[in-house]
């Protein structure tokens, strides 16, 4: 099961908005398959590696296979996997999990145990989990996993007054940042961090095939079309306010428009994470300014910070999140520490609201 | 060694201002006597070790001694230790390091040489000079070791704006805060967290039996004869201002007035460090609040932070380090992770400026 994670790790930036599913067939101890699963609408892990055996010359009869994820038992946009598992001949199969996916959720075991395929369930369950997490809190909450990303000093501080912050962390955390990025569905900024860095918003320090989909949440549609959040198309905007004439402009960006207003004219993000969720976003990066950061942290939206400290003071500065004066302690925003390791000169530590 | 440094941490807490030293006597590879540096005045390590051996019944002749710092070669409060150590017979002294305290610095290792012993030193010297640090800052910089100890939230404040801080972090992280406190040779405030906190500024939370020195930074000599922190007196009062009569009613507590102005009649803190060097204090541990904090880093007087983030954000508040806000980044405060590690629910940081 180790190594059917290290291959489900190999489509960590690909799978989007599957999740990345490894698979490892072994009979008599000896490994004769493994697989991953591809880019949507191709093959999952399981039919990957019974080709890979295939391929390879073994025979499969009576072999286990250990997957990170209950095989499939629905028609999506390739066939039921329990299907192939079991004209396959396997002896046993073993998952992670089962999938949290309604459509399955513990079906496709039940389907493969009729079929008189040995089953079970479990083994580094949350290894497995960690590997999926938004694609769980999708299935299970409607909801995104929404990690956000910010860079501070030891002090906490993301920049100077006068909006200096090149760099305060160091090359390695910035492009452990990207690698963060590259496993996301979606990154999410907001108009005031596109207006003061115009940042592309993109993957660049790590290679992936795919870009995740960029977001601006913009209340007043402000973003000028010229903005290269907005380079090369299919970027969301997400505004309070209806205005034809700003909204063709920025269509013809590529851009889509997502409308979305509270009662306070500002944009409802607990509902644009709902959104976002429909939309089969599963892994949601935020990287946005102290502004942003702060509202999503008051409504409830993040599950996960993702902080890279600095071994630096700065003073007096911009912090990370702007949250108003508490009253008395109790209303303190409760977290859990979750990791904290070095990355190159900088501490990175990875915290869950809960 | 590993077991000489082990015996070394048993004086952590005792030897002040000596260095915590351990000794362990090996023959025929059997472990024939162990020692610790005794309170000041009494035996050093390699003296005990000698004695534990003969109280078992072993002969030393012959036998190699691993001390953590060289043995000492002159006469201060007890005679040297290079003479008993001659005088045993021994045939090897392995030390971790050589002794930076110009009164011996290579002299002990020298003369037992010419007295047909074989030496060596540099085993395990990192971790021998972590354990001493201060002491080796004492006598190579003639400053003492100064480890600024703050508690925050993971947004870097301390307490709220109506100075609710109890409790930001857990018990555990407070526990290991007197642990730090009790290997102290002295801990240092200012009149801003006696005012505000009455703190006892002792060690409570460990088992010790010896308290370190008490030490207030008050450049007016506005503390309270009735103020905690001067129980029992030996208290050292840092004032900028001469003031004969409330001198004499500090006194009467049992404290002790030093007066060291700056040419802005405030505590010259630079000069305080120095001072305190003379007056033999090896580790200083500063538990103040965010004003002195500041000034403490600003003028280059802290060595290392001793930093307990909580897995919590507190938004606007107070933080740290009251530091004026910088023009560039190249102003920036540069510090070393050294540590990072959880302690209870909290995360543990232990940083170094250089």
């Amino acid at each position: 099961m180790r190594l059917a994670l290290q291959w489900a790790e190999r489509g960590l930036y690909t799978t989007s908005p599957n999740p990345h599913i490894g698979c490892v067939i072994v009979k008599d101890g000896v490994v004769i398959g493994a697989g991953v699963t591809q880019p949507a609408g191709q093959d999952h892990a399981e039919i990957q590696a019974l080709k890979d055996a295939q391929r390879r010359g073994f025979d499969v009869r009576g072999a286990t296979a250990y997957v990170t994820l209950e095989p499939c038992s629905h028609y999506g946009r390739t066939p039921p996997c329990c299907d192939a598992l079991v004209r396959s001949g396997l002896g046993r199969v073993v998952a992670a999990m089962e999938d949290p996916n309604p459509l399955v959720a513990g079906q496709g075991l039940a389907r493969l145990a009729q079929a008189g395929i040995a089953v079970s369930s479990g083994l580094l369950a949350d290894e497995a989990h960690e590997l999926n997490i938004g694609f769980f809190s999708r299935m299970t909450r409607q909801l995104p996993w929404v990690r956000m990303k910010t860079a501070a000093s030891l002090d906490g501080m993301t920049a100077l007054h006068n909006g200096a912050s090149q760099w305060i962390t160091g090359e390695a955390a910035r492009n452990d940042g990207h690698a963060w990025r590259a496993r996301a569905c979606a990154i999410l900024t907001g108009i005031g961090t596109v207006k003061a860095d115009d940042p592309q918003l993109n993957v660049r320090a790590v290679a992936t095939p795919r870009q995740p989909r960029r977001i601006v949440v913009d209340s007043r549609l402000d973003i000028d079309p010229a903005a290269r959040v907005l380079e090369g198309g299919g970027t969301w905007i997400v505004s309070a306010v209806t205005d034809h004439e700003r909204e063709a402009r920025l269509r013809d960006t590529g851009a889509e428009i997502i409308t979305l207003p509270n009662a306070q004219g500002k944009v409802d993000l607990p509902e644009l994470m709902r959104e976002l969720a429909r939309r089969q976003v599963n892994e949601l990066h935020v990287e946005a300014g102290t502004k942003l950061n702060g509202s999503l942290v008051r409504e409830g939206c993040v599950d996960e910070l993702l902080l890279y400290l600095a071994p630096t003071l700065l003073g007096d500065a911009q912090g990370m999140f702007a949250l108003p004066a508490l009253e008395n302690l109790a209303g303190k925003y409760p977290l859990k520490f979750h990791e904290a390791r070095m990355v190159g000169d900088d501490l990175r530590i990875l915290a869950r609201f809960y």
